[in-house]
């Protein structure tokens, strides 16, 4: 039985992740914290898991908490979750970090973007970005996972094969992404007011979001090309649900059978990703871990559409998945 | 041409108010006013007004207030409201309140429901109560007229002519009401987040809503009769629009067809209420300033059913036909 | 393990049994039936179930099915399930089923609601109602449970401890009901077109919802009392979740804290019910077998609200509980 | 007073023109027609018009028609519209057609792409497509006038002055669109029913959307360069609203700055687009005629974001500003 803790459990992604574990016949949830001073209870926080787990939201030191849990999950904002990473690893904990800090591997790339300096960066080069499909093998004996951002998921499942295999160029791709609210937080905004984000799409961060250069650096690494992705999010009308329609220059005749059968290729041993060859819409994947692909060629370009659940296969769900690399469990355990 | 003021022009009902009265062929908007310091340009408050006004909030007295309106529109929240409107009464303005400040009669029952000593409780029984349908000859002449709530405005529209007539019994009336959510106003809030408020429902202050001793009173005077509303609001997952559900007993042997006939009768002139026999939904009214109702006799019950507008029928659009009765213009001037 | 057939498994309810079946350690779907001649595989009915489940639906007879599966799920329309069910349980199923045709125990109430004659009414009486709540013990060793309906089961898991206890009175009660557009199934219609049900709210079937037979015969018998409720749904414009706002009159001096207490008492040991003290959302309880209940006294009224999920609760999670205790398996499995 | 018929008005864009019509004081709308035989009251078809017109939907021949109004306007499906039209306008009806079937010159290319003959070939090249900001003059004259598809109208909008300029490369653009289900049309399908559509988000027609050779015919006509977009549509959970982000390699050096001020001076004197330097929601543009434009550098590429309602800039307000230009009135008129 390994014992889970999740820092910062009052947001979706900890809920989510929460009902993940809950399922998981190898996996007890000891602790829960929280950087505030008060102490509620889950079911207070999350009225959908009361009388599922008796546990209170705590302010713990990383001493205390490697105390109670062999594995962390991070669920902290980025800067302040490599503060207390480092200690936990000294400590023996086993950490997946759904925050960026560990994602970039160049301090200077993380210090432009994410306007601040890195409290661990000799650690980031060295740490395994946690997208099973491309890293499998390096996540299993990994001290440290660092859980991809949702975007980056979804965009790089679509793109990585075609880029790798030479079907797409790598310069002059387009991501234009439409995400969930959930993918904003928890905490209430102006514009994520019910009557001010409902029945509203709006485009944000647009040629400035942090995970460009997150989508970059693993396209460019993984595939051994060099890619500067234009990435466009859009926040759409709903709870959750991702997609990503990327455009790529075709680098021959491709045509879309052909883009399929790389795609169906590549993923034909994944048990998350579906190759599928209709349009698939978030639905298909809401409250699941899968990814659902397809490719069309439109003129000279790559179309390709990816869908995924933004708190699940784009950040809970890829958690567990990753814990049970680590851990060496069935890797759909808790997720089918 | 009527100069206009609206305070507190920051939240919905304010925006909604603008898009009717800059329709309005004999008012000029004059005057914007907001608590805060900052004098945001209307067009940052409300996007969907830019290039239709160019004016700034500001803070203002309610003396410069009146040197630039005729008619003063309150937006602000109750207390606040009552503070700022004797003086402009004093000045010379006529205003229509949207708060609640004056539409009880009794000092202590607003004491009781709002927490707060009234500011100026001498006035508050001898303010209009601005629904047309009831007190329409008042209104003409009133110097101040208080906009009613929009649970009171869906509720007693549908009750009060049966009440009166004796149709149904005044005691154990239930009233099931639901509303979107620009009804709880424009600050965001923890459980208005829109992954909070969408693809939920939940009913709120129940048995304590403040619109409850404001139904009561209007009921009982303008029916002579003495009600006790049970109340229950609902939060639903949309925009706008408001149904009331309300339950009594017949006090004989009424049916769906004479029930429809009472109203029917009793509405027959009115420019925005319909009668209807199919069960109304909140879309055949959203965006405009009707309300519709219909009935059933059920078991010993009279299920009435009222549908309005929230922003429009229960607070913007009511203003404008009070204003329109204020100065004599046609009663739907820019209500159509 | 226990083979299972799923009965006209093009539906939501279809569709969510399968999930949870997926889950279950001793279920294996072996059947799915559809009415049409085509033969559609699962994955191109519902999507989100690609790559879960290898299953073609298929146009089968009841002996057909009865040599595949040990327990069938019937989500047949109504008349249509009872004209199958029989042979199958001559054949040696035991069916748990969906439809309305086994709940009511009176033919000429089916008659009359149903507006049909019963295809097999001498067994109707002889059907347990699966609301483990309240017939636990009788579900065990049933051959044919008749699952209840979403708004029975909302409503009759408020009422029912109070009714038996006395505390409110059988005449009068008013059962206000709101419900996710799931509730009304999956061919599409004019009204639930997307630009018609989305941003609206209408009230339907007032005074004439079959559900209202079906609550008033397990409330009366049940709590030996006689009621004769008042029945009002509405179309929620969100996918899943029902509530219901229940007011009955008070016997005595019940308080909130007593009623409270009463319900607290009566539930303390059930898995899936939890009496609250905060007013539900439906959102508390989505994707869950839960049902949340709390209470107010207002007036002379005492206010009830109860929260599920109408496609688990209400539908294929209580189908799974059923399941679980026909067949002797912890009542908890796969529903947490 | 100009006499209008409206043909088709079952619809979502008949009930937004009749909408506006009735606020336009030089309308008097005389004539709604329908194909069925069924001769239903505008308040049966569209509640939310209830009291407001008193007309019955007829089936009628054009002759009839052009004897009951001046100006008809269109709301047929393709082909079908272009088999009345050429009847109407020999009647002395001036026609401003709601269907594809006038907006294409080539009739080879309609066939193509509508997959039928072109039932009135001469007359395609010699129609004027109603754009005002492009063919303001054209259209004043104009007995028939092709009223723009909604996609096409919010693309090029944004593209045509920075393709006229050569801001941007006319080859290699992509348009990225999203646009609310009432997009979709009034007859239900399977994929628009609440629970399919609410809650999803789905790309659709990828590569073979109708809208594709109207942008192409407009752009490459009116700013003479040859384009061949690539055009993505999306079906977004919300009612109305649509957003196009356009990416366009940028020519040389521009900047931000100088792509917003290009823009700006092009539509200095345009009443229905605002140039904005935010990022502009659908919201923003609700229940109005605007288009609200902004545009970033990102990369080497332009990117373009536009929005408008599409009942009304995309369809029916775009039809009132095209009528208002062609009987000389305020071309504002019943549109703020």
């Amino acid at each position: 039985m390994i014992r889970a803790a999740i820092l910062g459990a009052t947001g979706y992604t900890a809920r989510e992740l929460l009902g993940l574990l809950l399922r998981h016949p190898d996996v007890e949830v000891t602790t829960l914290t929280t950087r505030q001073e008060t102490r509620p209870h889950v079911a207070e926080v999350h009225p959908t898991l009361r009388d599922r787990l008796d546990l209170t939201l705590e302010n713990l030191t990383p001493k205390k908490i490697a105390q109670r849990a062999d594995c962390v999950f991070g669920c902290l904002p980025h800067a302040a979750s490599a503060a207390v990473i480092s200690e936990l690893l000294d400590a023996g904990c086993r950490v997946i970090d759904f925050s960026a800090d560990y994602r970039l591997n160049d301090p200077h790339v993380y210090a432009q973007w994410y306007e601040v300096e890195h409290p661990d960066p000799e650690r980031m080069s060295r740490t395994v970005y946690g997208l099973p499909e491309l890293y499998r093998e390096s996540i299993r004996g990994a001290p440290l996972v660092a859980n991809p951002g949702c975007y980056p998921t979804a965009a790089i499942l679509a793109l990585a094969p075609l880029l790798k295999s030479g079907a797409i160029a790598p310069q002059g791709i387009i991501i234009d992404a439409k995400s969930g609210i959930t993918g904003a937080g928890r905490p209430p905004k102006s514009h994520l007011h019910f009557p001010e984000a409902n029945e509203n799409l709006t485009p944000y961060n647009v040629g400035r979001h942090r995970h460009t250069p997150e989508i970059d650096q693993v396209l460019s690494t993984w595939a051994n090309v060099d890619t500067n992705v234009i990435f466009t999010p859009h926040l759409i009308p709903m709870d959750r649900g991702e997609l990503v329609t990327a455009y790529g220059d075709t680098a021959g005749d491709q045509s879309t059978e052909s883009l399929l059968g790389e795609l169906n290729e590549f993923y034909a041993d994944e048990p998350f990703v579906r190759v599928v060859e209709h349009l698939p819409g978030t639905k298909d994947v809401a409250h699941t871990n899968f990814c659902d692909i397809t490719a069309r060629r439109v003129g000279n370009k790559a179309v390709l559409v990816s869908s995924i659940d933004n708190l699940i296969k784009g950040a809970s769900g890829a958690a567990v998945q990753n814990f049970n690399l680590m851990y060496d469990f069935p890797e759909t355990t808790a997720l089918l």
